[in-house]
């Protein structure tokens, strides 16, 4: 099992990519490339003692795709850009899954051109797995396609079906629409047109709309949604999660020193906690509908973010979740015909 | 001043309006005119000792519409519904505000049918209150217009300035459009149309896009969305804190005596900020450009958020913010033409 990484366009820079590939092949014995400046990449596998690696290959890419560039020009433009590089890898099967933590633009871009789709599937989506009460719900689309067609949407809801069966290993997993009610009859035009083609859909286990309180609570395994939605509630979420944090600290740090010595002996138990609720513990987003396994991750990834990422991806091509999505995407055409 | 509660076709049932208002009314000074069912009001006002207080009056209203009808078709049919009354008294200037906290369809649909909008408002938009690293920030719509045109985008920023000005008491409050990205190019159909449009519009402090991570951080004052995205993304925000909560909860519950103790020793120290995250403190959200003070609680507030709403309700009416959105209105139509 091959993945390649493309180490470079991150908010980081390519140390942690590299550092988290290190970390992978150690831990879980696949086999990297890494793409990007081979001269830094050289240096950073150095000064982690793994240039010696046989199980490392570096593949060089001259140029970098930054997070404001326009995605389509840019891919286009640059061919030496190190995601375009490692997408003519995946093509060509000279590795087995993709992680990237550049622009998400540029990635679903390099995604489309180089790769390509699957057959049948009209548009790829996002699929973002996140903490929920009941364990993990699946989200997608989180930002590959914004004025998403309701056709699209019932495509999410396949194959984010089949990614929390052989990725969640969920059975039977309960798909909603996200919704501003419960009711059929409520919802903007995209959700009124959507719902009877979700109902309609029998390959997937569609129990009807979902709210906004409905994510974290657990209701469904798969929440459908169009890629503008789906990205600015999954950024929200982000940001709110992160606010209610600090206020907790600053209020424990300013509550005397009674609150600072209870604040301590919380700490142990809320390791746990910090580690569920942490977006690296889930290793990035999956590209789905797009032909081979392609992840990815938030462009702040630290080391161990990259090594969860490589994780899933080696999930993701083991359980040929591809092939799955092309055969159910093809059952439920001929459903329809 | 006068503020008309209607205190039926909610979560918790009249008993929890009453007591509200009864207790707006000691705190406040105001006078209040409680709609609904009169033999289940005076029951309770006697309850609450309240029943001699000549500030407080009922007006019966024998019908109720609940979450689930469909607003516009309850609102025509029932004349009697208790949100409908409330209306006429509000469109017949005998009370100077409005609260309500039953179903918001039916809410908006009566402010519309009823009271109606101020001139030159195209839509109605709801506006919440939310708290943010840096104080509060207002989203709006929350709900009263799904599949916006950027037209109503634009009004909403209008009147999202005015509340942040005059409730929130901030000078030339910040307006960001939430999107998928800062840059100008990046967004759906519906964003892309309205970001130039909020350049144009001199009346507001158009700072441009913002994220979805940007609402909590407090990086804008007044946030603008269409109603389908506010509802989803508000109501994800109310899962996910409560969810947070209560994981953490667990963890301390679980994590053995010291992290019990350790839970007792930073409960007061929360206590501030618990109260700060509280949407009842908030006292709902204010539907605008409707021709008289509206507002909108949410469906399951308790006593506490119906007092607060009564004394946002009275600020509403005081600040006299229906004439200012008003003039605003019509200034930025000036200019544009």
């Amino acid at each position: 099992m091959k993945i390649a990484v493309d180490v470079m366009g991150t908010d980081y820079g390519p140390k942690e990519l590299v550092l988290g590939a290190v970390n992978a092949v150690k831990e879980y014995g696949c086999e990297t490339v890494l793409v990007g400046d081979e001269k830094i990449i050289r240096e950073l596998l150095v000064k982690y003692g793994a240039d010696k690696n046989p199980k490392i290959t570096i593949h060089h890419a001259s140029e970098v795709i930054a997070m404001d560039e326009h995605p389509a020009i840019a891919v286009k433009s640059k061919k030496d850009a190190s995601i375009v590089v490692a997408a003519g890898l995946l093509r060509n099967n000279e590795c087995d899954a993709l992680v990237s933590s550049g622009s998400t633009g540029a990635a679903v871009a390099s995604a489309l051109f180089c790769v390509g789709r699957i057959r049948g599937v009209e548009r790829p989506a996002i699929a973002t797995p996140i903490p929920s009460l009941k364990g993990t719900t699946v989200v997608l689309d989180s930002g590959a396609k914004v004025d998403a067609k309701p056709e699209h949407m019932v495509q999410s809801a396949i194959m984010g079906t089949v990614y929390a069966e052989k990725i969640l290993k969920i059975s039977q997993p309960k798909v909603g629409l996200l919704n501003i009610g419960e009711e059929e009859t409520k919802g903007n035009e995209q959700a009124l047109a959507t719902y009877p083609l979700l109902k309609d859909t029998r390959t997937i286990n569609f129990i009807g709309n979902v709210e906004g309180r409905d994510i974290n609570k657990g209701t469904v395994d798969v929440v459908v949604c169009d890629g503008f939605v789906g990205n600015v509630v999954l950024k929200f979420g982000e940001g709110l999660a992160k606010a209610i944090m600090t206020l907790i600290k600053e209020a424990i740090m300013n509550g005397g020193i009674l609150a600072k010595l209870g604040g301590l002996l919380i700490k142990p138990a809320l390791k746990g906690l910090k580690k569920r609720l942490d977006p690296a513990e889930y290793g990035g987003a999956l590209l789905l509908g797009i032909r081979a396994p392609f992840i990815i991750c938030h462009g702040s990834s630290k080391a161990k973010a990259i090594t969860n990422a490589i994780h899933v991806a080696m999930d993701f091509a083991e359980q040929d979740v591809v092939s799955i999505i092309k055969d159910k995407i093809a059952e439920s055409k001929e459903m329809r015909n």
